[in-house]
């Protein structure tokens, strides 16, 4: 047995959701053995059964990517400190977190090992937050008429934002990502692609990770910096609370402007060119936890799974072991013919208790058992990591709903619908935690209330200005998660109103929620 | 017309090799499009048909890390500085070439963005040259017992490390690699470990690049710092120098030890944990580039090309537009069909022999030309990138050979099989250079006359220390590149004999030879 596949001991249970939500995300990423902090303040470890995660997610998206006419590229780590000063808002914007290498040698001194400070750069390079700057100084040679584009180029990479309260994949001072960063001739075609990419989000989002989403535009005050408007999705956790699981900005003509890309339009004239950028992180990992998982740990939707079906074999005796593993292999080799993702855990050593405990944490979507009376009546146990629950059901009778014995002849033609049975249950499960927590409020009072009874996403008008935001924020302990797209709201919460804030005249409602 | 496909101009030409190697590699590099220098020093930009090769690398050895029971992982981007201390020969065979993290916040000040220097961290963090330190602090905690060895981690990332005189691909300050790190229980193991995933390297540079190479270990002086051997595959590149492609370190209880890093054997005794590290980088590409390429261009063995078959249809005006488009469509579809990956360049306004011209420089291994003739005679016109050059043969006959009419109902079951003998031929052709430019060398003026004669791979008799190597390697501006397995030299090659350089009794030759 190799620690790739290390048992966790029975005895670190995880934290009830009920009781502390905070531990129980720890907890939950702690069982299912998915990341941990380093001693790097604010970097966190991707454990192996993250990394697969983050792996097939990687798949999924740049599949989509390159379906939508995008190609991969790679640009460089650091940042000339002239560069990012460039375009002024989004310097400012990211002044505060950034990771600047200022030294290129290190020396021995007195036995200790220093920075030797004659190897002072002549210029300092941040550790890139966002590689906007730098790709755009590129695209100046790249770019001369409008045959050159569009530039439809993404990057896989790491990226770092100083982190003073770091949290596992919410918050971590490095992260993974990818960065889209589009060149176009019109600002028309710039908008397409901004729009585009949300939908290519936001079809991840619902149909990979089975959670479904707010699309919808930021306020000025929570615009990307450099950004003339950034769109987003939104998504809403078990705790009520929101979380965004991706942007997608028009950058208009400012980082053209700041890098002084222009290309010959087809009137035979200079015209600075128009952007787009767009990311999702690994901070999603996190948006999955929060989303699906239970007080048994991580529960994958089955799209995301590295693992969609483990096979433990139960005996008692070297006969036994010999016949069911025989089995085992035997259906391990079947579901992999039919595409399936499976794995066979034959570690000896360990009860078949402890294995079902460790493979339910890590949010395996289906196990089969196969002991030596399955064989003998010619059956399989299937048990199922996720049913939707039905109304007042006591635990006992889910726990029994979970599991079928089917004949061998069905169960394994069995298997891939209840996969596609599941990704679209935890969709709806979802869908339904959203709608029940999301309601149109008209006045102060009211919010007040639906924030006191847990909160949710708070549906209201809106015509304030960044200080109001601000104010309002502050007051309530939320922030307007976006300008909802009108056919994202209920058709009793579209048309003219009054801003709950200003009183002034409101044509359309925002959400307003607390967020991770 | 996207500048992914951009067509480059026909006024740049391509230096020839035997007039300026060095030009003719950059020009390479330029007219297939694959990388840049970027404005930050040291540092270059992989453009994207650059980038789907190594996207095709990464396919390619991840599924042989994976089938070897590896697992992926990521660790922290930085290195603290008191961690990379702690493996002393490690802290000082890096220390010359580390990028330093000094401070984590930038601020305005007099209406220029500057270093905050308030912001200086309690310790430096070095960026991560290697991952040796960061990873094995992580392991401390993974590893109690024998129970939870072998430990199977590979990673995929960028490194840096500070870079004087850059080289595209070759030498740069940032570049993407993977680099595994195992832990073990035994040495015996470890030991397998590092020869076994040596073997997974030269399968891939022999069956994926068409690359073939030596396996043998370093010399003292030239191991990783920090490892007790130093494993590595050497290739000849086409004017007869050598170039490490690969590495696979044998690293004891050097790390696990200034780690602190003890399992319980099944013995019940703590013991340190055997260590390995092992990886391959973007380098990969420049040795692909000067092993393979030649005056037009690129050239790619079709396991490695992004785009494998370009279809290319010929017209001079509506209606032959039509016909041809729909002819090459109907290809496209069945060389998909058949899992090979073709493109159709429909691009309007482009001479055909422009896009001969642009595909040939990037290397795609087979063009097909459809021409309103050839739908008449029922027949495709296929164009081979590469053909084995016959002794004595005129270019012109040569470029007639690249080139066959067949019977469309031959010509697509004719694809698969012109890839797959390309993809062995470039092999072959590989193979006899580098036979041909190694010699046996006895003396140390037979070693001047083969130097002075253009050189390769020197086989000679060494017993010397580091001084010793030292000296030599400046003589002769050559390094040892390595003491080759026994079996990698020819039979006249093994057996005893004298030291050339010091006399002293030898056991056997190493491979001298100047270097990358």
């Amino acid at each position: 047995m190799s620690a790739q596949t290390k048992a966790v001991s029975t005895k670190e249970g995880i934290t009830a959701r009920t009781q502390d939500y905070a531990q129980w995300y720890l907890d939950v990423i702690k069982r299912a053995d998915l990341a941990e902090h380093s001693g790097v303040r604010g970097c966190m470890v991707i454990k192996p059964h993250g990394y697969a995660i983050w792996e097939t997610m990687q798949k999924e998206l740049d599949r989509r990517f390159k379906e939508t006419g995008h190609v991969n590229a790679y640009f460089p780590l650091f940042i000339p400190l002239s560069y990012l000063s460039k375009e002024e808002k989004h310097a400012a914007g990211f002044a505060k977190e950034c990771a600047v290498v200022t030294h290129h040698r290190l020396k021995s001194q007195d036995g200790k090992v220093i920075v030797d400070p004659d190897s002072e750069l002549e210029e300092p390079l941040v550790v890139r937050p966002t590689s906007e700057t730098i790709i755009w100084a590129q695209y100046k040679s790249w770019i001369e008429s409008y045959r050159d584009l569009p530039l439809l180029i993404n990057q896989w990479a790491n990226v770092v934002r100083w982190e003073m309260r770091p949290r596992l994949f919410l918050r971590t001072a490095e992260f993974l990502w990818q960065e889209g960063h589009t060149a176009h001739a019109t600002e028309k075609e710039a908008l397409e692609e901004t729009y585009k990419m949300l939908e290519v989000y936001a079809d991840f989002a619902e149909n990979v990770m089975s959670i479904p989403v707010i699309r919808g535009h930021k306020t000025p005050g929570e615009r990307f910096a450099g950004a003339v408007d950034t769109l987003c999705i939104e998504a809403m956790m078990q705790d009520g609370k929101a979380l965004q699981m991706g942007t997608s900005h028009y950058l208009g003509q400012n980082f053209s402007k700041s890098a002084d890309v222009k290309f010959l339009n087809k009137e035979g004239k200079l015209e600075y060119v128009y952007a787009t950028s767009w990311g999702v992180s690994t901070r999603l990992i996190g948006a999955l936890i929060m989303t699906h998982s239970d007080d048994l740990g991580l529960v994958l939707p089955p799209r995301l799974a590295p693992i969609q079906v483990v096979i433990i074999p139960i005996y008692k005796n070297d006969e036994e072991r010999e016949k069911t593993l025989a089995e085992s292999r035997a259906v391990l080799s079947e579901l992999k013919a039919q595409g399936i993702l499976a794995r066979l855990d034959d570690r000896d050593g360990l009860m078949p208790g402890a294995k079902y405990y460790e493979w339910e944490a890590k949010g395996v979507p289906l196990r089969i058992e196969i002991g030596p009376k399955d064989i003998e009546k010619g059956s399989l146990c299937l048990v199922r990591r996720f049913v939707l629950e039905e109304p007042n059901e006591k635990p006992e009778d889910l726990r029994r709903r979970r599991k079928s014995f089917l004949p061998r002849s069905e169960s394994l033609g069995a298997v891939k619908p209840i996969l596609e049975t599941m990704q679209k249950e935890l969709l709806e499960r979802a869908r339904a935690l959203q709608k029940s927590r999301t309601k149109i409020i008209n006045t102060l009072e009211e919010l007040e209330a639906f924030l006191k009874t847990g909160g949710g996403f708070a549906l209201l008008h809106w015509a304030g200005n960044a200080e109001d935001e601000d104010a309002m924020s502050k007051r309530f302990e939320t922030t307007i998660r976006c300008i909802p797209f009108p056919e994202e709201l209920p058709s009793d919460g579209r048309g003219e109103g009054k801003c709950i804030w200003t009183g002034r005249p409101s044509s359309q409602r925002v959400i307003i929620a607390a967020a991770y």
